[in-house]
């Protein structure tokens, strides 16, 4: 299970993320030191990181130095980061606890912490937009256009919004079926994780089809992510995961374990897990990482 | 007192941008119609739209489609609108009131606001970023990095934290001098007020020195809103501004009535007045618009 070619460049990725989001972050200072502190508090110090390998690894392929990857990841966990920061908030889920440290809110206070995500979200564009990310003004426009859509009403906040109605609709006793919980997920992490990958592909100037099959690779792992998520949910421990575990079905939520049992949740992440190598099929170049990225979402065990 | 020119092109403006937002915002459908419906009620109905003029008159003076000027003028409204959604938070100033009508977290609720707010900031992105906003990617990826600054942890979200820095400060009976609150408007509003101004440069291909002439221009406005905004608040009603007035004294808030007085502040706005006007100069074409708004920031009864 444990692939040492995968397990390897993430942990390298990990690492060069972790440095390189300190040089991209504003330097605590003068009266925004606290925002400044709280920004850097949520996007250091942990995280699997999935999304800037994705990113870098699809960038890899197209022959992108490591500079300008590491910049466009950097900016995509920044916005990863932000929506975590929100998420926890009081209003959202409510949770004191975030890869096993306090959260934002917690750790400084609320309004702090709303600040910090819009911070966030703010420099994961400047970060797109500096032509240090790309020399090539139409590569970054379309990078942050990329972003934009993955991050907004019809993407991830969107995603949210059905979330937020799934919890209603619980307290009424209803619950999303089958189709509408997998737009939910397409939407809420599926957006971002899909143009994490693209965005590589982008960078690298890779032909639309080549890109598709990319984008295509990424939109499967990250449904199989989700339902494994769902799986860790239900079976988990909170000390590995870090959160608290068995909270969406204790909500009354739909999940992808409550509408297909452990097993058939089980088979369809593995066969999302199939599909996404499929796609990798179409692309040159030594796939070996984000074949074993594909492997990883579904045997990691937090 | 009352500029015929700048009244019509004030009203012109404020209606074409009413009539875009929603163009640019996402339809109100399925499961995400409540977020939508949010980011909707966020926008639309009100404020002076001074921003949008700002953007309009700036790229009206370089020959710039009103097309396309419109949109960036939307975008900029777009993130503005967000910030005031957070900023009426309960853990940021708990308003329940803007522009005379229930603030979003009262009409909708506390998580529908923090995410309608996190959507308008994508979207605002998203706009700039299209095609449609300007054909040259460069334009459109500079305009980004603009906002993005105007918006982020050295501007008007560093600005709010300063803000939160010094109600702290006054719970312990210290107050800002007049340098740091003037640091913390200049980040809070001023920031994007200056960008709004130049954002009609940037479209407009206008040379530096005139992007810089109108930078300057706006930037003193910016800093002559405030002002007026802090003697409004002294002295105005609420019925007339459509919040509640006295509050930033009543927080034993630094403002520029208590550090200046209420005629060394109306000097210092009439002052800041003049000096935009005179950065006016050095632009070519008709700047008569631009020159009304000037006055209109200190003459305003709301």
């Amino acid at each position: 299970m444990s692939d040492p070619l995968f397990q390897a460049a993430l942990a390298e990725v990990a690492a060069a993320v972790e440095a390189e989001l300190p040089r991209l972050l504003p330097q605590p200072a003068g009266h925004t030191a606290k925002l400044d502190h709280a920004m850097a508090y949520a996007c250091l110090g942990g995280g699997k990181r999935l999304r800037p390998l994705l990113t870098v690894a699809g960038a890899d392929l197209f022959g992108v130095a490591r500079a300008q990857s590491l910049r466009a990841a950097a900016a995509l966990e920044m916005l990863h980061c932000y929506s975590l920061v929100h998420d926890d908030l009081p209003c959202m889920d409510d949770d004191d606890l975030r890869r096993g440290r306090p959260t934002v809110h917690k750790a400084f206070d609320e309004a702090t912490a709303v600040l910090a995500g819009d911070g966030l979200q703010a420099q994961a564009f400047a970060v797109l937009a500096d032509p240090a990310t790309h020399p090539e003004p139409a590569v970054r426009v379309e990078l942050v256009a990329g972003l934009a859509a993955a991050a907004g009403p019809r993407g991830m906040v969107g995603g949210q919004a059905i979330d937020l109605l799934a919890e209603e609709l619980a307290g009424q006793g209803k619950t999303l079926d089958m189709a509408e919980i997998g737009h939910l997920q397409a939407l809420k992490t599926g957006a971002l994780i899909g143009f994490a990958a693209e965005a590589g592909a982008i960078l690298g100037g890779a032909a639309m089809a080549e890109r598709q099959a990319l984008r295509s690779y990424a939109d499967a792992i990250g449904l199989a992510f989700q339902i494994a998520d769902d799986i860790l949910d239900h079976e988990g421990d909170a000390a590995m995961l870090g959160k608290r575990v068995g909270k969406d079905a204790a909500a009354g939520k739909a999940t992808f374990v409550g509408l297909l049992g452990l097993d058939g949740a089980r088979a369809r992440a593995a066969a999302l897990t199939s599909a996404a190598q499929q796609h990798l099929a179409a692309l040159k170049g030594d796939t070996g990482v984000l074949h074993g990225l594909a492997a990883f979402v579904i045997t990691r065990r937090s």
